[in-house]
């Protein structure tokens, strides 16, 4: 097991459809996880959610996340990441990121399709600046 | 979006080399996440782990744990489940799970080699029973 470089770890993170893992906390304490799809600007982490999702409501909650990108295939790879997210509901910056996102994961020709249909009212855009992380390659070596 | 039979979210979930992303909560309340190995018995989710990590630590002052399995392909699927988790360091049974989960993520050859590294005193066997399951196919349709 190795240390990977932040060109490594940034390479890993943005293959292709390659998704996110977010956990949050919920208010009980128990824990949260679900896929996301999102891009980095810089060394951030860039989504959107749905106000009324768990993710959504636990964020609010508790700003804290840990975000997990991991290569399923041998020698396996990971990276970790904590930070606390920020939101926005500007409805510009919002549309150009969600378009972003959407040619990242459905792709150039459905990317305005998607993009507009994810920058509405009742969508939240988060910014995570990382504060930690963690990532290793050979995991099986 | 359509939420997935039993029969193909297990077959989602085992699929190949397909990791589990494991989630829990720090003592502090923040939470983690990390990409495990690991395979069904049932509908239970069983791994093992170091006793020396931060989710062995987390679990075991806190054992609620969430677990997601995905597909990063269009038009995504993906399994959350979550549950409490059981701990066991019975060394035959250690090593018969280890060896079994071996065989899933690195291959017949290598997997009573694995099992045997990963079946040591410091490892802990984790059962889960599933809580609550939702599953989600068609994500981006």
């Amino acid at each position: 097991m190795q240390a990977m470089s932040p060109e490594a770890y940034r390479a890993l993170m943005m293959a292709g459809t390659r998704t996110g893992k977010l956990a949050t906390t919920c208010p009980d304490g128990r824990p949260h996880v679900v896929p996301i799809w999102f891009v980095m600007d810089g060394e951030d982490i860039i989504f959107t959610m749905a106000a009324g999702t768990v993710k959504a409501r636990n964020i609010r909650h508790h700003p804290q996340i840990a975000l997990s990108v991991d290569e399923e295939i041998f020698p396996y790879a990971f990276v970790l990441i904590e930070g606390t997210a920020t939101l926005s509901t500007d409805m510009a910056e919002m549309l150009a990121w969600a378009t972003t996102i959407a040619r990242r994961y459905v792709g150039a020709d459905l990317a305005e399709q998607y993009g507009r249909r994810n920058a509405v009212e009742g969508e939240i855009l988060v910014r995570v600046t990382p504060t930690k992380v963690i990532a290793r390659t050979g995991i099986a070596d």
